[in-house]
């Protein structure tokens, strides 16, 4: 029906002209769009038999996860699964439920990557949970990457999975990686090995971007780049302490001392957990 | 229990006996966050008598949505309402299920914020919705601020609200904006009277910082932009089409097509419905 080199007039006809939906025309505009326009998870995105698991769990934050999965279903061809104990719907911090699409029990050992997404009082909650940190170390054994953003790297290092590598988390809790055995690097995305850590919570942009780029290729991260329009320019400058100046960062460092408390009990609880 | 002035080591000491729950000391730490921390949309939430309703619906652009609500969260003093035709999850074009906090008809009338997240076959889809351009159309009237990221902009334009209105939305739809009696403007946010539009998907941080300024002030839209750690730093520079090249950006052009002619034909469509 569609045949190249159509003015875009004539092309406008044909589509009026074709009676097909508009899912089965979004699918001729773009395959890997249609793909992915579908019903959740469809069959055909397996295709590559890559695989993803991201935590999902409550009080997460949301955009830690939501970064990177854009960017992921920007990439296609990879089976993308929100993995909780259930699939009971999680509230996350922003008030945003989430259904999860897989649970613990079923997710597949042979996981491309192996996500975990950050928060604050929902994080620590779940980096006493043993049920969480279970399924991240033994997924984490066979995963090909192991990942996070924001202070998933918490969770990471309370399930051993960042003992001696180089990572990084969101700037607040920068310097308590080293209670989990990593070193912490000043990093927008650092990459250790199979470790790939992203700074705080919109760190998933640059972060998703990276691994498109490792599992595909650069090309393909950025058709991604330009399909979210991913040309950032905040209108002020105050995404680093350096740049937010004392006057705004210290008090958000004073007001997160019990939470590192809470990160230091964590640790130890950890450690003892594995030892 | 906690007092000015202690040692992290005192204070680690008094978080250890103190035997409160995460969420409790969460809620030392950051009032704000710990209000975000608990059960949706919380009541203490709506303090400032600010209501934001943001329109969720199948096969929306999942970050277009998450991005200001991110930052809305961290705002903190808004009441968020997730709405839609009924509370069924909504399967989001990354295959994210998100469950609805509102319906259309409970929706308030004084809103402070009307929001529309955009997407590509769903956009289109919802843009032949009349269901969903009553809401918009009849919410829009009284809200004090109509907004949009991506090609949300295309669903305002279809409810008739932007009309007369200069105008932003994906560089890959921004001429059609001009079908619904719009100016397309070339720049990441867009501010015309009380409609504010974002560029495509990844453009809703640099919207919703400029939300909050207005909301409240830019020293707490810096806020923030530090607690998320919004310093991007993207691996590649192919964010709009300038940067990324004809070599990748021509195809995507191309692959539209059949989009912008269903495009074409929803812009008819909705000015005979309001004509």
């Amino acid at each position: 029906m569609l045949e190249p080199g159509m003015t875009r007039r004539e092309l406008a006809a044909a589509v009026a002209k074709s009676g097909l939906s508009v899912a089965a025309l979004a699918a001729l505009a773009d395959p890997a769009a249609a793909d992915a326009a579908s019903t959740p998870f469809p069959a055909e995105r397996q295709g590559s038999g890559m695989k993803a698991a991201l935590l999902v769990y409550p009080q997460m934050t949301a955009l830690d996860m939501v970064g990177p999965l854009q960017v992921l279903t920007g990439m296609g061809r990879i089976e993308l699964n929100l993995v909780w104990k259930s699939k009971q719907p999680v509230v996350t911090d922003s008030g945003m439920p989430i259904v999860p699409t897989m649970t613990f029990d079923d997710c597949p050992k042979d996981l491309t990557v192996l996500f975990a997404p950050g928060g604050s009082a929902g994080t620590i909650a779940a980096m006493n949970d043993d049920a969480v940190l279970d399924f991240l170390a033994d997924s984490g054994k066979s995963a090909k990457y192991v990942t996070s953003v924001c202070t998933g790297a918490l969770l990471l290092g309370a399930a051993g999975l960042l003992k001696g590598y180089r990572a990084t988390t969101h700037w607040l809790a920068h310097d308590t990686l080293s209670l989990f055995g990593a070193t912490p690097v000043k990093s927008r995305v650092v990459e250790d090995r199979n470790r790939i850590t992203g700074a705080g919570v919109s760190a998933g942009l640059d972060f998703g971007l990276r691994l498109v780029a490792l599992l595909q290729n650069e090309q393909r991260a950025k058709s991604v780049q330009l399909m979210l329009e991913y040309d950032p320019q905040p209108p002020f400058r105050a995404g680093s302490p350096e740049l937010a100046g004392k006057e705004i960062s210290d008090p958000m460092r004073r007001s997160l001392e019990p939470a590192l408390a809470m990160i230091r009990a964590a640790a130890k609880r950890s450690e003892k957990r594995r030892a």
